[in-house]
């Protein structure tokens, strides 16, 4: 791609128009590149501010082979995509990254659990289940996860205990071995398409338990420079090994005996990467942008010390949404809003998030304490 | 606008659809208002990006007045448009803001310095000349503005000598008195319905003195602390005596004997404030958002030390730009690209900027040196 070196010539495809889309946007503008999307919603996050929306299904195959067609280069927001078209569009010449073959070893947590086990990447010991019957005969307790469809904490659960199996998913599955984790990490990493890898310093997520999504991030991760280092490295590996071009998000676990397990891998933005607008060098969205336009890669420094905090749509309300507490939000120091224009709420949406940045992460973590309950999402 | 809190309802007019638009709609994104934007070149840099463009005239007062009709908010990205249509809408309920008074005072060089010179606000002395003939009875030397019509260094010319008056301006224009500055400083300051005012940390331009045009900017100003507070004084003065609401870029010279004097004002976004996207809490296009919404106004702290590069067409060079250098250039540590989607350069055409950022103005202006000549926008 250097001969499109200042990009705008670049006809670039986006399949799904969600919030990952549209921060990807607001940073293409910065290199005059146009963006394409493609998302099923007609109210997607990128329907109303891209330039260049195409409403269709991204999981359908003629409908991502035509729209894929004229593009120069086409790139994912979600994994849940027709990998068939993207396949036969690598094929006949447009080029695709994250590669479909990558796509198609982290689409399903079961081939995803045997990549790193062929490639004696760490995680989590596992079983491959096809149904309710097998995964109640693993003992419990273990981790459940649905092998594809799962997304936003959803397919995903704890069997606790004997009695929790009638919950089991009755489809094949992943069983895992439940990890008694003192820390979750993440490492946002990027590739270009000559090689050159780098490394977000590495971040430390807090679940909302009921709902099984990232709550908190908080920037840098509170963890010894060897642990830090040990994460980066095995982030880079993961991305080397799959000789994947693009982002790559790498979710770990720190346990109490100081080991670093990979949980899981999304090959896009990610969440825990919301952060990198204001508290890196070059921000997540940035540097996709970069590994998939094989660019020199963006300076990942961290330049202030941040906390990510999404904005979920609170139990109890489903419709059009209402922002409580935007305005107290918004008068505070170093508090920055993102709102994903989502009309609707609904408990747990993701419908926005805020970063709240500080000289260290203590100052940070004293922050968050007065903003979390501020704002609230109602209808 | 209290009642469209969360902005996703208010229907944003922007007259003119240049790279400041550009940069207001990346940070409109984030809190999810709509932008409409108005401007008569269809290949202005907002044509491609935002989701509503109209191709117009911004000076015709029918076009304007047919574009703002139906926006709850009007606002401008540049001061020359039809105030007329703008009175009139006001008239009708519209929002206009800055309001069109603001820029009627502004938009004339000779009414603009007229308000410094009735509000006892510091500037350069002064006469208002109608034509060549009675400029040309001023001793030289001195600076020579067309009162309307000038912009981005145009317009503007110093006459140094008795055989340079030959070049006068044959028209309404301010004759004034030549100041032998130190520095050239800039404040940015915003100022909402509810009467908030906040200052931008000063900073320090250099300009081109062939284009005259700001090629570097430093933030922060290398100046002391008196100084400093002075120049926001001043900026929050001039606001506040303007009325006004929004956000103003005020120019100023500072004399070797430590007297600030104000240059020109510009009632929007302003070259002079692009560093804050990166160096600031908040950018001035967040803060004009937030001024004209009557939101709480940002937090306007420095958190890096940074400068912005003009990055103008080649001298030479006319048609379709290429960006030379620019591989090497996005490969450095702490250097931000903003392109600006325009086709065709001109030689000393604002193509787009480069930030740099760095720990220490020291360290900052060390990297310029070595960046300043690395890209060159040719054809």
């Amino acid at each position: 791609m250097h001969k499109n070196w200042h990009g705008s010539n670049a006809k670039i495809g986006v399949l799904g128009g969600g919030q990952l889309g549209r921060m990807l946007l607001q940073s293409a503008i910065d290199f005059n590149l146009q963006l394409h999307f493609l998302d099923a919603d007609p109210n997607a996050p990128c329907a109303l501010i891209g330039h260049s929306f195409t409403c269709g299904s991204i999981t359908d195959f003629d409908t991502v082979y035509a729209f894929g067609k004229d593009k120069d280069l086409l790139t994912v927001e979600i994994e849940n995509v027709s990998i068939e078209a993207l396949e036969q569009l690598e094929k006949e010449g447009v080029l695709v990254y994250p590669q479909p073959a990558v796509l198609r070893v982290i689409k399903d947590k079961g081939t995803q659990k045997q990549f790193y086990f062929d490639h004696q990447l760490p995680t989590a010991p596992f079983h491959l289940v096809e149904n309710r019957v097998e995964a109640s005969r693993v003992p419990a307790p273990f981790v459940h996860k649905m092998r594809t469809g799962g997304y936003d904490g959803k397919g995903v659960q704890v069997i606790k205990n004997e009695s929790d199996k009638i919950n089991c998913f009755d489809e094949p599955s992943v069983v895992e071995t439940l990890i008694p984790f003192v820390k979750e990490l993440s490492v946002i990493v990027a590739r270009n398409a000559s090689g050159e890898t780098k490394a977000f310093p590495v971040v430390e997520c807090e679940f909302n338990p009921e709902a099984n999504l990232v709550e908190f991030l908080f920037s840098p991760a509170e963890i010894s420079r060897e642990i830090e280092e040990q994460a980066e490295q095995l982030a880079i590996q993961v991305i080397e090994k799959l000789n994947m071009v693009g982002i790559l998000a790498v979710e770990l676990f720190l346990t109490a005996d100081k080991l670093l397990l990979i949980n899981e891998i999304a090959p896009r933005p990610h969440n825990s990467g919301h952060h990198t607008i204001e508290c890196n060098v070059s921000s997540q969205f940035e540097q996709h942008l970069r590994s998939i336009l094989n660019w020199p890669l963006g300076d990942t420094s961290i330049i202030r010390a941040g906390a990510m905090l999404n904005i979920l749509g609170e139990k109890g309300y489903t419709g059009i949404a209402k922002y409580e507490g935007l305005e107290i939000v918004m008068a505070l120091p170093e508090t920055h809003v993102h709102l994903y224009g989502k009309q609707a709420t609904k408990p747990f949406r993701k419908m926005g998030h805020l970063t709240i940045t500080g000289a260290t992460i203590n100052a940070v973590r004293e922050k968050v304490e007065v903003i979390k309950n501020s704002l609230k999402v109602v209808s």
